[in-house]
């Protein structure tokens, strides 16, 4: 296809969505941002692919959502205020016209909702489906929520509900009797965006859940360099998830193993533990405690209601 | 595998290479960036595909050194400094750690010839070899150069010479006789970060020559709304290229429209064109004026020595 092509297929379908000045219209060869005074740009990048990260035949919509969602995620738990993304995607041959309206439509519906600005990006042809999405946000200099600031006493706390996603996946693949709740968790993630200033407030840590509960908290503990008790009891769960639970107790580690929860995982001090849950309830987010950071090093201990530990075989499920 | 083998992964092949404080030693789930005080964020994104943009067999420092410096090249005609990047590596499964290793030290050495940080990325499982760059820089605010500045009566100017990446692509395949220096110009692109302070100073518009040398020019001429003429035989070419053009004329076309330049196509006004060159010069930058920009809407004619215009089929090649 000739570079014209590439130019019409964006001018058609993406151009629309790039409604920052910044972005030029999607008509230069870069894209322009300037953090608001006195703050520093927070940047991440998530890619996903077909086979591996979504189903080929997903709707394009929800392929779009998610990959702009799991970055906006990764932003909120840093505390960080959404500013705009760049997009690259690669298509297939058997992608066509009405693939590419769709996934555009799905994508900006979230940059309305989440109120930011297609940067640009790049379109080329590529054996396999994927969409790589480099998401830019803004925190007051210095205030961005690290891995490392959990300290011993903090109270470890989580956003949402836990396993949704993980158990929707399995309904998807026919593992599991179909759930329609469970699978929209696993198609269409929330990120807790409207939480980001209070996290910079009140979070002494934070990141947000995607590999699975267990791994995700190894990994910011580790970076911390203190352990914790999580009780198994305290971690929330759906009423879907409950049911599922109850007529099969083996699920438990696909709930605490299984990711793609997209929940904030946050360690606060215990004196501002109310405030951040005011605030949480006052956005209608739910809020739960879970555990406290300890003294030490070494995985979190989940332990259950009559003081037993429960033994996780794989603390973290990677894509990769 | 586990998100523990990814991190694994991401820390022993390329922590080493997030020299920046803001990339958090790729410990964190984000990075952190401030422009310099009075300065923009440039951003732009670009990816290459396994059996697209380069063969599955390219050395890894190569496919490393092209995907970061395509990108570079973007930055340096926009008359941005470099500031960082984010890397999206999706790897088969047949990638393994000796690849990854000779990949970082390529993408390490480019790192350190263009003084940038490697910010953050992400790393996943994929059938197709791809690598995403998200490439940041800075200009002054308001100085970024634009594709729609050109004036009639500004100087069409390129840097290096054209079209030898193209032959050089066909040299890889088989299609012409094998020629180092013009495979060396395809695998290697030379991105002119160098002269992104002299564009910003003395060119009303530029874009780098990716696509082909017509087609980007076309692009460029779009986006200002006015025409060109330039003269063929002003067009910079190599000694290799020349020798191969004079035994095949038919390769003009190639030369013309092949792509993959990475060179810098700039409009400059008359009085700016001597400032521009002596600045070029002292980078040991070639620098040709090969045309002018003329009032009116339509493709550049392109004028051969007789006065006759060169019709070329197909204005641009794209990967798409």
């Amino acid at each position: 296809m000739e570079g014209s092509a590439e130019q019409g297929l964006i001018q058609r379908h993406f151009a629309p969505l790039a409604r920052s000045p910044g972005a030029l219209g999607l008509r230069d060869d870069a894209a322009l941002l300037t953090p608001p005074p006195g703050h520093e740009i927070v940047l991440t990048a998530d890619a996903v692919i077909a086979g591996v990260h979504f189903f080929p035949d997903d709707a394009p919509k929800d392929i779009a959502r998610k990959a702009l969602r799991v970055n906006l995620s990764d932003l909120a738990a840093k505390g960080a205020d959404p500013l705009g993304a760049l997009l690259v995607l690669s298509l297939p041959d058997e992608i066509g016209d009405d693939w590419l309206a769709a996934f555009a439509a799905g994508l900006d519906a979230d940059l309305e909702t989440y109120g930011i600005a297609l940067l640009g990006g790049d379109t080329v042809r590529a054996p396999v489906l994927s969409v790589s999405i480099t998401a830019l946000g803004s925190v007051p200099t210095g205030a961005m929520v690290r891995r490392n600031g959990a300290r011993p006493g903090d109270a470890i706390v989580v956003t949402g509900t836990i396993g949704d996603a993980a158990l929707g996946l399995r309904c998807r693949t026919g593992e599991l009797p179909g759930d329609e709740a469970l699978i929209d968790r696993y198609l269409r993630p929330r990120p807790r965006t409207s939480l980001a200033a209070n996290l910079r407030q009140y979070a002494n840590a934070a990141m947000d859940v995607s590999d699975g509960l267990a791994g995700d908290l190894d990994a910011l503990l580790g970076a911390s360099g203190q352990s914790a008790a999580i009780s198994v009891y305290d971690v929330p769960l759906s009423d879907a998830a409950r049911a599922m639970l109850d007529s099969a107790p083996d699920l438990l580690a696909t709930i605490l193993t299984g990711g793609d929860d997209y929940e904030i995982l946050a360690c606060v001090p215990p004196g501002s533990l109310p405030s951040l849950a005011t605030a949480a309830s006052a956005l209608g987010i739910p809020l739960t405690r879970i555990g406290t950071v300890e003294e030490g090093t070494g995985p979190a201990r989940f332990v259950r209601t009559d003081g037993s530990e429960l033994r996780l075989a794989s603390r973290a499920y990677s894509h990769l």
